[in-house]
């Protein structure tokens, strides 16, 4: 394994997961009545190596980069969106702007690779490969080394990010066509499944997507390592993302993961340290229908189904207060002794 | 119609609809890209007839009666089970005291009938109507007069509370058997359709109810109208949720409907005054089977799929930041022209 990858361990702990399933069934209603809310409060309390946990100073990391591959028209949007929507972010006028204002979670916005200089200010950190990845129906999205760095740069981010939960954001115009790229190519997954209108191509549109997909992997049928696979067919933001899942499993930080495209990014990170996905929290499922195959490879099940179609870290914010919610059951519900209720009828 | 049932106007604004789909569309994300969310903040900003709506006060409303079905062996709980979660709910240890604080909901609990004698507290409403129904299988659960004071009382109670939001939550053992027999009755299906294990029955247990439940039917065949359905086959804290379902209407409240019993005074308050739907809000999806096929009957969709089984409130108070995001999403996102945002490409 190449040395900027960390080694994520096994986290399972039995004596853990049996004790917090104790306190969730001796809390005050009956066994298994908050459904999948309790499943969610056991995960988080397996991360975090707690039965009373608390999520502190969580984190809503937005990376943002423009994709080579845009200029084939894969997206119903032009590229400069990948900019304007990055000052539209911390301008605090974007949904996921919105919506971490409304759950205090502190945004961070990560300049991967946009093709634009944004001036200096708070909430953005400047972490460019190059302006937008080559495009990758001629040439790797990115060298090795960009990809190297990207991770690294990803690790490095969120190392300086306070608290115990991550949120995962993302933004760049052409990236659904990466997530499907790359859940085609280590999915091992015809394209056909994976891909969808990202956000609103047209029939003719969705006809030319598939085409330039199918290209894209026959070019690069070799890259079938996941870094390989990565800097083929990814995106800066992607493997920036990718850094940061693995830095926060490294620390065992509960990782919120939102749509298609950030879902990818764990996907790869899971192809690299599969227990990665012991410190992950789905949030949603996207509209986009390669989203629920992308879920179910990485097993995980997603608790809000709203027909989001919009990335950022909309839908993990969304979700927040559910995984509050599970927190909040563990520590704050009563017993069935202290609160005095009796139990069901044998 | 009996006078105690208020006149529920259409308010449906073709204008307003416009008016508020046009302020969605011209936010900074594709069209629709925000779902489900999309449709919520449309409803919401139709009930308080607003393109820029704001949720004030939030109230948790808990009904709670005994039944006297439950002697029947119905529940998996014993009656009194009702008066300790009551304790409960007051002293903050219930799931829903927990929800409720979490999101600043104001909680009022409000004995319909329950046997016990409370001492009054601050958050306890007493408008009891005797201590708990007559048991079903014998006799109508309660007489039209007791039915049409548990209704005034509902619309009482919601006079009295602030604010523009009410979520509906209830206690009372037995009380899935009630909203089994209601949807039955008013929604014209078999019973089996619409029963399940409640709080935890066995199979033993639910052939027990399903044989007891088809008695009642049998025994109260004339009791098709919705008043006398409900006073036959349903209990206090429905008749009470009925009431304030209507009052809630009549003021243009957002109503919070949650689960399988909250659902039935809705279907009640629907077969009386059918334009109550066009101010609710399904929360959730319970795992009581009814629950799917009575929501279909009221003509919503619920946000939520979580497995729950718990009633009080829950999963009200679990989708509640959802409704506080669409708001948000209609006062504070960027439009287009605001943000310097490039449109879809034609």
């Amino acid at each position: 394994m190449t040395e900027f990858v960390p080694t994520i361990p096994d986290i399972s702990d039995a004596a853990l997961a049996a004790r917090l399933q104790a306190a969730l069934d001796n809390k005050t209603k009956p066994l298994g009545a908050l459904g999948r809310l309790e499943a969610l409060a056991l995960r988080i309390g397996s991360i975090l190596g707690t039965d009373k946990p608390v999520l502190e100073a969580p984190q809503m990391l937005v990376c943002a980069a423009d994709h080579g591959l845009a200029a084939r028209g894969v997206s119903a949007y032009p590229s400069e969106v990948t900019w304007q929507m990055v000052e539209n972010f911390l301008a605090g006028g974007a949904a996921v702007s919105v919506l971490a204002r409304q759950h205090g979670l502190a945004l961070t916005v990560v300049d991967c690779g946009v093709r634009r200089d944004f001036q200096a200010r708070p909430g953005l950190v400047s972490r460019r490969i190059a302006p937008g990845t080559a495009d990758a129906s001629v040439a790797p999205a990115m060298s090795a080394e960009q990809c190297a760095q990207a991770i690294a740069n990803g690790r490095e981010v969120v190392r300086a990010l306070p608290g115990n939960a991550l949120l995962l954001g993302e933004m760049g115009i052409g990236n659904s066509s990466s997530a499907a790229l790359l859940l085609s190519r280590l999915g091992g997954l015809d394209i056909e499944a994976c891909i969808g209108i990202g956000t609103g191509l047209d029939a003719a549109g969705l006809a030319r997507k598939r085409e330039v997909l199918r290209q894209v992997l026959a070019l690069h049928a070799g890259a079938t390592a996941p870094l390989e696979a990565l800097a083929a067919l990814g995106g800066f933001e992607l493997a920036t993302l990718a850094g940061a899942v693995l830095q926060a499993a490294s620390e065992r930080r509960v990782i919120v993961v939102d749509g298609y495209i950030a879902s990818a990014a764990v996907l790869v990170a899971q192809a690299l340290q599969p227990h990665v996905v012991q410190r992950c929290v789905a949030a949603h499922r996207s509209a986009e229908p390669g989203h629920a195959l992308l879920l179910e490879r990485l097993g995980l099940d997603p608790l809000l189904q709203l027909d989001l179609r919009l990335g950022e870290g909309s839908g993990g914010a969304l979700a927040w207060p559910l995984l509050e919610s599970a927190c909040r059951i563990l520590r704050e519900m009563a017993s069935f002794e202290s609160a005095g209720v009796s139990r069901k009828e044998a």
